[in-house]
Order: structure tokens, then sequence, then C-alpha cells
């Protein structure tokens, strides 16, 4: 039996893990979707696919199951969303998602999905975590030691701040793109 | 004499139909091109093309003169819009819109674009009615009846309701992409 | 009861045409799916997608059937063939097709597909009908009447010649693409 | 050494000018990219690459150093960024930028970037500018005279506060895509 | 230490697992990148992403180092392709290769490349390992065993066979793509 | 009177120049425009726009006329093919082809183009001289000086002859896309 859960791990962080965790006692081997993998660099989305793939495979290294970290690149058309990640990750029987959009799709072509309403998930937003990196306040303790690691390895804190700033001369510049 | 009608069509109401109507008084023959053809399964765009196509078609089924439903794709480069729809579509000799960018792409072209400013249409905007299904209000009466019967057949209310949501278990979810 | 026809049409042709008769006994609607749509102005896809709907939709225009004819964009991935066709095309229960990929792709999706040894191809043969037309061979009586009208009227004989050419000079030209 | 300065150009202006004038004084040649080179008919991008190019060259006619005007195309990818605009510019030595996101990019590729603080630039303010545009105020003394003529040439303030409308006809139109 | 090795493992074949084999004396961790990974279904590229995942992971997974199997689409652009699969792999210090593309892109990126000319490749290749699956030859004996069970789990050698098929009808059929 | 001519310029090459000489006597101005800028590292298109950039503009930098050098990225469809050069390009009166394709899509588009038999171009081909620098033959004699001092400058010859290797170790390798 082997579950698929995806997002987009704009850190991995706790509530990613204890999603995991309660997906790893339903399931001999889950597959993580890494989502937006073309993404980075940007106050939502600041860390390539490598880098997540980092932060998942070393976070769940412990753990019981058989786990595969998927990079998945964003087509931007649902309608072939699912036989996408099908085709990019090793045959799964259930999906995991709070997403609306993707227990939608996943419904409309026959796919399992489950959902978790379990966690309190308020502090553990991606966007509340994003924030806290950005302002310099108390991030590490939102995710696992390992992801830690990584963000300080790859000096993902002095990127976000960077990349989330106005015209680094104070000015609000001309944006190039 | 042909024309060409581009619009969403998410979905295809009233309002579409009385240009249609109107047109028809001018032409042989009408293209009326879906546009965002790749496009679904969200709120402001719920509908795939193939369910599009359905309801255009049989919705100006018994009218007079020949139509052609034709979805057309996004390109997402404005300079070459009015190419790629002539491709896309048997060769039109008039183009009919309000869009203000649809009017000038097909002005610096040197198409025929006329205008029409003969309809209240408040109550027919796409947005409104897309309201009115998403919270469950009297939508039915804004479209024709073939397009209840597709958007029946579809489950679209079911769609629309469930990708509009926030978390299906009320918490803002995580979004995978 | 509806079925699904997919072909490049380059033109539409008598083999084609006979494929559609065929199926049209077994089905109440059908769509033609026209693959390829986005290529044009090559000898093996010299006519655009509206020229080719044309052709499409003259020449099934007295059938007892409802037809609907579809530009079909080439994704350039297998993986997700089946779900987008079935995005653009009003949903269908058969698809027909001799094509081996295609038989295989519907086959793995789930859908039903029907195979048609019936007709002796070869003169039919897209290819050979093409090379007719560069050749100046006799190529309208491979056709239907109405595909002979829409290929005069869009100049398609000196167009396909055109660029079947190598140097308009004589010489190998430099190619800018 | 050659310099590397990248803008939308939306359009050429006098805050561009004078970053390109204080570069001038650094570097014996200077690349302007021009970026977001498919995007155009658009309130925050009127003009095309081609127009584009024309402001810029005919802005930078008389300066002393040499100068090359590149459009790049937006590829939507961060992680890839510099290897493009290398890619599509002579090679450069030094890039020149405010935006927090390209010295961002330049800098994890090891490329020098310079900024520049010199300038008061609220009235030089891309979006300013264009919102003088629209509103029919005084654009015309915030760029070069070369801009002026391109603008009035390509009826560039006739395109812009076009695309900027609603509804022709004074409702909000249906939007196409 | 990591080491970075791509190859498109259509399938995953001994020659493959030798040089992973030989690789794995050198590094700490190896990232296995799978090569045009969007492509499937065709004889050339049969087998999906998510397939070929199956394969390398379970073929690697009694290694005594830690590896990674990531699957990175095709941009089809060398000159972006160094960035692209670094942005798309935990980060690596050596790559290997015996492709002269890829020595070449990773040797202008400055990326250390090391080469292999141990193996006696012939019977190795994966045209030839392709051509006796569709033959029905002895390929089992060119492949680790747990290939062959992923193979076998999917089908893969029907597919194929009918996907390297003329026409299912035995007449070259008309391509509809 | 503005010239636009396209080319690969894969390199730059005497047949190349001569033709821009030609054009010469008949414009005010010119602009090369560079095709297929998104490809290089191949045999076929070894250099990328940045570098072709480089070699045009230094070519004809002494020329009487005003000369663009500009990318124009492959988007792979010749139905807008002609609206897209237009936007990328300073707005031009007359394109110069001896391509069979071009001169079809500029002729269908109403832009006046005119062909050039006058030279000999058998030796002036660009395959020719691709063969010669993988080969090892004289190839400087068919190039302006300043192409060559580019091409010595990036190590030109040395990538061509790389990228045409079969496997670096002698045996045909495992293509990795």
């Amino acid at each position: 039996m082997r579950g698929f859960y995806i997002g987009r791990f704009q850190p991995y962080h706790n509530g990613h893990h204890r999603m995991v965790e309660e997906i790893a006692s339903e399931v001999d081997e889950l597959v993580l979707g890494i989502g937006s993998a073309g993404d980075s660099h940007t106050p939502r989305n600041p860390f390539t696919a490598g880098e997540r793939v980092m932060m998942v495979t070393k976070s769940v290294v412990d753990m019981d199951i058989t786990t595969y970290a998927v990079p998945i690149e964003d087509l931007e058309r649902n309608s072939v969303w699912v036989s996408h990640v099908q085709s990019m990750s090793p045959a799964f029987d259930v999906a995991y998602s709070n997403n609306p959009l993707v227990i939608q799709l996943f419904s409309e072509a026959g796919v399992e999905v489950r959902q978790s309403p379990m966690f309190n998930r308020d502090v553990l937003e991606g966007a509340e975590l994003r924030e806290r990196m950005i302002r310099g306040g108390n991030w590490e303790s939102l995710v696992p030691a390992p992801v830690v690691d990584v963000v300080d390895e790859i000096d993902g804190i002095e990127r976000i701040q960077r990349v989330s700033d106005t015209d680094a001369t104070g000015d609000e510049s001309d944006d190039p793109e």
C-alpha cells in the first residue's frame, strides 16, 4: 500500500511532519511530491526543488516506511494534473490532502483521497513560518532539526530576506521582469 | 460573411446568448472562440474546454446561421494573439467584442471589430453568475436551458463549490502548487 | 453514445471519410479531434487548425449524426494525452483509431477503443496525397469535394509546393530556424 | 570591461538614462537587456520588445561606449535566470541593478553586481510614468526625446489608454482570456 | 562528497548499475538524475519517470551509500541545463558521465566531471536492450532483478511492443499528432 | 526604409556578409534577426545567441547603415511567426530571404520579401563551415575576421568538436536526454 502526499514544502515543517507521521500509520510506502518544483527565490517559494528534496529526505530518514521525495513541475493545466503526478510518481493507492482543489481533482479521477483535520495548523502555516524567517523571528522551532541544517547551509534566511526586500537602496525598484 | 466572437464562457450565459443573437442578424456564419481553453477547475474558470463546447453547441443548435465552437488555448503573448486566433478559426471577416484589449489587438491588425453597448450586463456578469453558483443562489435563470443540463450532468455546482473552498477541514490549507 | 476520432487531417481525405461513415453507424454523436492543431505551413502539416475545421465541418455537414470538429494542441507528453483530449472534447464513450500509440494510451486509461481494418488505405495515405499535391498530380479524387473547395480557396497547393521547396533560388538555403 | 543592465523599459525613461550614464563611466561596453520581451499591450507592459529596442537604441546612440540592446524572454524559472541572460547577452563582467531579486541571483552565481542609490526615482518610476500616459498628464518630460518620437510613431498613448480601459462601452466586459 | 549521474534509464540496466557501483567507491552520496522525465510511451522512451524512479530506487536499495532518484524534465535549452539540474538536485560536488554534451556543459560551468572507460557497453546499450524487448529476445539478463519485477508489474513489454508497431491493422496508420 | 534579414548565423559567415552588403545598398537600416536564439551547444547550433550577437555586431560595425542584432526565440508555431518577429524587431518595410518557408510566411502576411540568387553558396553553406570546424579544416577563410576572434575567444572549435563526438570514451554513450 503506497500513499501520496504533495506540498510545496517551502520549507518542510512540523505540520507537514505530523501529517507524514499520521500517514505512515496507514501505508507501507509514501511518496512525497514536491510541488511547484520549478519555482524558487521568491518570498512564497524561496527554495529550489533540490534543496527541498534535501529537507524532506533528511527529515524522514528514520521512519519505518520507505519514502520517495519526487519534485513535480507545474503544468498549469488542472485537467491533466492527476495524470501528471501519476506519471512522475511510483504508483500509489491513496492520496492525502486537505487542499480543496487537490481533493476535487483526485475525486473526479476516481483516486481515493483522505483528509486530515487533526492538526491545529495556525502556527504551522507555511506563510507564518516564512514571515518569521523574513522578520528574524523564531522559525527554527517550527521545523524538524534537519531542515534548520539545510536552511543554514544554503544561507536560506539571507536569501528569503533579500528577495522579500523592496529596492535594496530603499526605493521601489524598476522590476526587470 | 463570417463573424468571430470570443469569450471564456464560464459558463455560456444569457448575456453571451443575446450577443450571439444580435451578431446572427449581421452574419451568415459565426465562430464562437472558447478562450483560455486550457484552464479549468478554478473559481473563475471552473469548466473544461470540452464542457464549454457542449454548452455553446447545444445552446445555438436551433439558430439559423452556421456556428462553430472552437477552443483556443492561451499563448500568453498578446503580440501574436490575432494571428493565433486566425490560425485556430475558420477565416472570419469581422470580430465582435466589448473587451478593450481584444478591440485594440484587432484594430492594430487591421481586422474590423464591432462593439455592442445594448445590453445591461450587470446581472449577466460571469462573475455574478459564478458567485451565485458558489453561494447556492439562483443561477439557472441566468443561462440557457441546455447549459443547466450540461452543468448538472457534470456535477458542475459541486465542483465550483469545492474548488472555491478554503481548506476542506476549515483551516487554510498549505497550497501544494 | 458519443464517439471520438482523432487525426491530423492534413488534409481530410476519403480514407478519413470512410472511417467516419463506418463510425456513424455505431454512434449518435462523433467528435473529430484535429490533432497537432498548432502545426502548419510544413510539407507534412500544411494547413492550419482553422482551415482543417473548415474541411472537416463542410465534409460531414450532411451526415445524420451530430458532429463536433475540435482542434487539439500537442502537449508533447504522452502520459497526460488521454486526460488532455478528454478535457478538450465533449465527453465520449468510445474512441476509434488504428494508431498503435493512441490505442495503447486509451487502453491504459481504461477507455474503450475500436480499430478498423476494412480499408485499403495505400492510395489514401495522407503522405501519398500530399505528395501528389506537391508534384502536381491528381489529388482532387482522393478527397471529398468540399475539401477541394477549401484548399483552392486558401491557395493550399501553392503553399504546400512552396514550403516543400529547397531554396527558392535553387540553392539549398540557410535555414533560419 | 562590459557591463549588463536589465530592465523592462516600459518605456525607457530618464531614470534609466541616468543609470546608463553612470554605468558608462565605469565600463567600455554596455548590454541593455530588455526583460519580459514577450509581454506587450498591457497597462504595465504596453510596448513590444521591438518598440523598446528602438527606444533604447535611439536614446543611447550618441554615447561614447558601445551599447547592445538585447530582448530577453521570461523563462519564469529564477534558478536558471542568470544562465539564461548570460546565453542571450555578449559576455559581461559586471551587472548593475537595484532590484533585490536580480542582486540575489547574480550574487549566488558569483557575478559581480553593483547597486546605485544616487537617484531620486519617485517621479521617474515606470508606474508613475505610465499613469501619466493613461491620464493624459505630462509624460514627455520624463523620457529622452527619442522615446517621445517612438511612442508617438506607434500611437503608444492611444494603445496604453485603450488597454487600460474597462469595457469600451462603459460596462465591465467579459474577459475573453 | 556527493556525486551526480544522469541518464534516461529506459530502463535502468546492468551497464548503469556498474557505473553506479564504480561511483559508489568514490562518493558518500549519489544523486541519480532521471532525464527526459516528461517522455514516455515511445520505443526509445517507453517508461514514465515514476516507473523509472521505482526501477532505480529498488535496484540501489542495498548499497552502502545514500542515493536519491530525481526526475529531471527537459527544458530543451542547453545553455541553462547545468543550472537546471543543480536546482532540481541536492547539491553535488562531482558529476559522472560519458556523454560528450553533458561533459562539455559541466566543463564550461566549472563543475568537475569524471568519465569512465571501463565497461564494455555494447550489449548493455539501452537501444540493444529495448530492441530485445520489442523482438521478444532475452532482455531480463541485461537488467537487475528488481527492474524485471517493475517491468512485469506495469506490463512494460506489452507497452513497448505496441507503441513500436506500425498500424495495429498492418497498414501504416495516419499519425494523429 | 528598414530591412529585415533572419538567419541562425551558426556562425555568421561570408555568405551572410555578402547578403548584408547587398541589402545595405537598398535600405537605410537593417535588422539582423538571430533565429533559434534558445539553441546552443549542438553540432548544428553550437553558439549561444549572445555569442552570435557579438559575431554579427562586430562584423557589421563599419557599415554605413544602422544595424540591429536581435535574438529571436523559436515559438515553433509557423502561423504566428511573422507576428512574432515583428514584435521582437524594430518595424521593417521589407524582408530578405532565400528560405522557402520564410518567403511563404511573409507573403501570406502581406510583407514584401526579396530574394537573392547572386551568390554561389556551396562553400559558404553553414553546414560545410561547421563540418570544417569539426574536422579541423580551414574554416577561418569562410568568415569575417571578427568572427574568428569571437570563436577563438569562446573556445568555439573545442566546443563544436566535443559536442559532435560520440562517447568521449569511444563508445556510443547513453544519451541522458
